[in-house]
């Protein structure tokens, strides 16, 4: 499965930042490119020359939205970014590109978020009660005007004390014009990092992977609860919020974050081949010819299915790449090319086997469903499907797209259910023991509440929530 | 002289709204093309469907932001628009992109507006101290958040009172999802008025050149100081302002309204052709052959000029209208086509003829001096130029982007200096009495303060102003 | 009138050459902007730079087609442009775009061609039929043909065996990569000018208005049947046709030509002030009390017939100059904004006034019916409609794009019956013999096949040859 | 490797048509979408409507060149379309967008080519000295023009009679308003395959995964020297060329086609397996830890090369498939980003490794080398460099574009040389006889051109034929 999939959890957001270095905008463009995989709906980056506030934010991915003209006018040594899917504020709605920029008593302020807040439509309605004006409807502007609205001295003691006041998930970056502030959020839901590139240049980055593009050092994760000053004095450290109970999401892990990234440490790509060996022991098929992905996210799980199971492993699914957001379905065809325009089965590789296909979740069911019966009718005997994660039974309130309840289809359907709805002969999922067992060497919390719905940070009324939210999607239509 | 030229005032902006309507978006952004003249560096339309706010906004002509599939997106049946040219808010910045669209405690707002607070940068100090963010440099926000910050109980009440609280020119168009509102300063600095279009729909422009376009009946001018609500329950006039002297822009009747507008009553094609009468008389010209405006707003003005003094009109410079934003000038020539790609004079009709050039002002003085030597390489004996207003002297702080007092040519110069620096063989400017005389025929009182340095609405530390505004010119590239 | 006006003749192109500059494509550019009234179709410029041809073609107006990067592309010190509308070949098809640019067995050959060939379709019959491809259906890859084919010597010869055998008419530019030649059809039906920039660099243009932009010296007319040899040894001229009556096209007089331009040595705007003037004592209306053109074309006219008439003038009509390609109509709307959005009627100049109204020429009169009905309701109280032409009764085979004849109201309609279809109060042409005194100083000839239905060239079953045109309006879309 | 390194051999085209099927343009859509990996410089699909041709043709990737309105434009019942990479033609020149389409004696035509002719120079000096001319720098001009000169009687006797007058490579689709046909060059260099779609409607692809996409089935490779008529009368296959030896493009199986396609009856997946195992067998590495491809084209050798050594598979390096055409370096950059941008190696993974690093094959060896000290810097021991092909030696001249012989790396150093060159601790190539076992199970004959420098098919003075085409190369820019 991959983030193209319409049935899929869509990753939201990644930030990049550099602190003190000529060519900062260009680095920050390098390292979207290396996070694009956490959002291609849109891309911003806004760097600050001696007291001016520069933007460039547009649709699109980091290649369309950047040419050669946008980053030379992103001038100044210091710079952030962001890649964006939806998830708070509409999707593809022109107002809701990051970073924001805003001016206030203290000057300008730049702000790139990665999360989910779940009492943003409480603290909105709160500031617009006292008069404050919201031009998005993105959580980040409610931290945004918490930070203008303090009356703390500094800068980071500012954005502090906004922070104390929401509960979500932030992976966050603010900027202003003498410095860089990176924040996670007390339970380190989403993932956060710091490096160096130079001997003074600091770098932060939602994952490793863009550090390792453009060379720089990882120095260490941003810790749960951790506030990170960089600025001409150096990089401070602060732990300035109430302690609280790790919880990592763990679906970076199983699909958002970049195989080549280690969250916390851990690698990405060997977790996922972890969790595949477990799933083979945990679900084997006998008799199978064939181990398959469903690629690209499919394939370390895969591997590790056929290591541990000795079943042999092939590409019997190629991905076509070069799908642009859209493509033009025949108008009177009855057949829907959908997926087999990104997923294309190869029969000769398929015709007459016993096929274990690899994916990494079922949300709604209907992408498993076609994948299914597009690999049948590439000639397979019987179609195993293996799921490297949990069922998904909950929705994510802390920054991650996915659908409702009720269209979850593990909310409602046994196992058996779900085996006959997406037609394969056989249906299993790893257990939560096992993801845990894959994942966590080292006695760390996770956040699982998408598998078992408990939720770690306490939310009010989540569905008025969404249901408030929805009523105020004002939307700008793109030029 | 005309619009395209850069050596010229330049008006800022148009507004137009139109209240129950099925094709609400589609007559604004008709009545945005008749304004065109009044802003041509972006435009935008918002509309309200139910309770969703939806914007379209972007950067160039009206014919460019908006095709088919914008104006399709634009449902509902009341919708603002805006055109606008820099003023306030740096010129082609992607964040001052009107009208402007924000959430609030008592739901979305919509606002478009034409003019400038003098007390702009006051106001936004005290609002930033007290917390308020700025995402634009437009004063237009300053109003927007005394709006949301006010107390009071309806749209029209809390618009009153930050009206109240601002000291500058305005015509100004607010919506909420129920109800229009139309707001001109106590000054009646920039025009707007008031029309309807078949039963019980409204329209409010900022001239009547878009009402008849429409074919809107025109009711009447939005008076100085007054508020017009447009709601369900019909129209309704407030005046909640300290009743001021009147103080019209005069330069709306010499350069910048239609011809085909009238403003207050007084039609501007013909004043302009009264002006070019008086012009005649004060300053006539013995033994010219020919009267030669510089297309296309001095044409009513050569119109009266000839006609008064019995010396034949032609067309004797041609304007080029497909000129483009930008043109690209060979690289290694020492002549600038900035003026003749505009202007290309007739040497047919100009050679060997004495002639009076008309036309409306002289601002830095570089545009009219290449107008004049352009007309005597074509042939001309002799270059009589005669400018329908008195030297400019003084910039505007009501909306109109001047230059600075030292860059205005008539500052510092006598009209003899003026006339050998554009090379005339003589230059006589129309007399502020001759003026008044050919404007006013009912006794009202006008804003003339760039011809007399009598400022009508007091502005505190002006030049601090403009120091202050522009340290913060945070800018967004255009993607 | 105008060049929007859909019910219109329109100019279908404009020719521009420079050879021997170091900023040629440049200069080309500039040279088109001046030409861009004879099309706004599509323009492009081809170059040579040593033996490479280097070509920009695309769709719009000069300034959209051509930005820095393109001109900056178009090396060398020849080059030679095009600005088309239709004509034959389909409107906006992106096969259609001049200049024409193909490799032959003596090199590189690039040419671009105003005017129409009538024996282009049977010329085009014999080619295919010997084995020749055509990729576009415009006439002057007929020529492109017919030169490679030629047997001749030298460029120029090959170029004369070409035209010998068509029959049509052409101002013509074609370039290989020594020199540039220019020809004008034996009849002189569509015009073109010689010019020199510098010492040794010459300049080819379908008006003088595009030389005096440049500020290039004009030297001379191209003679009827004369072809012009530009490259190393110098300007060359020969005159290898038979000898024909000339025959230059009237309404290149009366609407195509800019003002400022001269043709053969009369100046346009002289001209059009003296046909109006002819029309006011031909058809003098008593009473009136203002003369009004329809801008922009008419206004010459209409000063001559104010100032033979003592009526005033007034420009009670305002051209909106900002209108793009396509506007977007109410859709509900049973009222049509096509031609409110471009011109504007001053309702208080035309309110309770006998009016004179000025045009250029009656096409398919549903414009002028329109423009009439709009005076009408703007207070006039009556509206006489005087048109500086005679009427146009028959459709134009060399080079104008007109409508079939049983489309030209004239053609099926007395004068009578026009007036009453327009709802002209009155309705008068110029006559012939008026409009020939009004032009023809010096005995030269015209073509005015629109009027008298004389055509000088004859041609072979014409209808037959729009038929086949059409069979085979092969389309290539935009991208 | 993959197809965006500038350092690889470039495959050129892909061609695909459809005939009767109402939805023709919309199919031959998803037919390119599925063959863009076989050109991405531009796109292009014509159909034919009754009589009518219609083009759209454009810049860019399948998705970038059409949406709704350009399919909807393209109506008719058959139509045929091209994905290119350069080759003949100058890369990314407006002029050499294929399908063609031209008018002819016989009415419209189309062709859209795959491959290379080796007498193109030739033809075209001699078409041009009998007065052809041309257009583009296609070789696919040069066959347009004989078949528009033949003097048979139908068309595909015309084609047949062009095609017997170039020598080359070519897989070819030729379509006039009643049929279309495919063609084979006799040595069968490039693929073609036949499918049916419904009853009655015919298919014609490069490769067989595009069938597979739009579910068509699958009727036989087009054979070598094969002429195949579809028209109103069925299908028709004609042998109208002397028999050659069978030369199908080993490469096709190595790196061009899709994994998922058969050539001529055998997967290219499992070919790619098979030669990785054989790679295995003929230069082990003992004691490696891991076996990673250079992704994706490496990706079925390096699964081969496992299973043959048992060693472990790794998905080690990481492609960022989100990469547009071009990105922007940091301007003072002394390190190039170009290959990381593209693959990340994932230090996790490799970290300590003995790597074994499997490629498709060595050009000029800069890519190589930047990989292998990628792989070296993320903290491999040591780096194994298998090739899954034998040096390439030669370049080829059948339509691929290589760089010239001195710039192979293989032309002029020992494999020693290489090693050094690459940096790597060994480099080894699949022999020659190695690729023929695990390619070849039916005895058929293949090009190695590139590998030994045996050229099936003479060409005369292929070096100043290259010479030649540069001297022609006009161009036009993109608009």
């Amino acid at each position: 499965m991959d983030l193209y999939h319409q049935d899929h959890f869509h990753d939201e957001c990644g930030v990049f930042g550099v602190y003190n270095h000529p060519e900062a905008a260009n680095l920050v463009y390098l390292g979207l490119y290396a996070l694009q995989h956490r959002g291609q709906e849109s891309a911003g980056i806004i760097s600050v020359d001696e007291r001016l506030f520069l933007a460039t934010r547009g649709p699109g991915l980091v290649a369309d939205v950047f040419r050669r003209n946008e980053l030379d006018g992103l001038k100044g040594k210091q710079a952030i970014g962001h890649v964006r899917y939806s998830t708070s504020g509409g999707s593809n709605n022109a107002r809701n590109r990051q970073p924001l920029m805003v001016d206030t008593a203290h000057g300008g302020m730049a702000m790139a978020h990665n999360g989910n807040l779940v009492n943003a439509v409480e603290m909105r309605r709160t500031l617009e009660r006292r008069g404050s004006i919201f031009q998005s409807t993105m959580d980040t502007e409610v931290i945004v005007h918490l930070t203008a609205l303090s009356r703390r001295k500094s800068f980071v003691e500012r954005l502090v004390d906004a922070l104390s006041q929401v509960e979500g998930s932030y992976a966050l970056l603010a900027m202003n014009e003498q410095c860089i502030i990176a924040a996670r959020d007390p339970y380190g839901i989403r993932p956060l990092v710091l490096g160096r590139i130079g001997e003074n240049s600091y770098v932060v980055s939602s994952e490793t992977c863009a550090l390792n593009l453009i060379e720089a050092e990882f120095i260490r994760d941003v810790e749960p609860g951790e506030v990170i000053l960089i600025g001409p004095q150096g990089v401070e450290s602060f732990f300035p919020f109430p302690r609280r109970k790790r919880c990592l999401c763990i679906f970076e892990y199983i699909y958002f974050a970049r195989p080549d990234s280690n969250i916390d440490g851990v690698n990405v790509y060997a977790t996922r081949k972890r969790i595949g060996m477990r799933l083979a022991q945990e679900h084997p098929v006998l008799e199978a010819d064939l181990v398959i992905p469903v690629p690209d996210s499919g394939v370390p799980a895969a591997l590790g299915f056929a290591h541990a199971s000795g079943i042999p492993f092939e590409l019997g699914i190629i991905r076509n790449h070069y799908v642009g957001r859209t493509f033009i379905e025949p108008q009177q065809s009855i057949r829907h090319f959908g997926v087999k325009i990104k997923l294309n089965p190869n029969p000769d590789i398929i015709q007459g086997k016993h096929v274990v296909l690899v994916d990494d979740s079922i949300v709604r069911g209907t992408t498993s469903r076609k994948i299914v019966k597009m690999v049948r009718a590439a000639g397979a005997k019987s179609v195993h499907l293996r799921i490297s994660s949990p069922p998904t039974t909950h929705p994510c309130y802390y920054g991650i797209d996915t659908p409702t309840q009720s269209e979850l289809l593990a909310s409602s359907h046994s196992v058996e259910e779900m085996r006959t709805y997406v037609t394969a002969d056989s249906l299993a999922f790893l257990s939560l023991e096992g993801m845990y067992a894959a994942v966590n060497g080292h006695g760390l919390g996770y956040c699982d509440a998408c598998f078992s719905g408990r939720y770690p940070v306490p939310f009010p009324h989540h569905e008025e929530n969404a249901q408030l939210t929805l009523l105020q999607e004002n939307q700008e239509f793109e030029r």
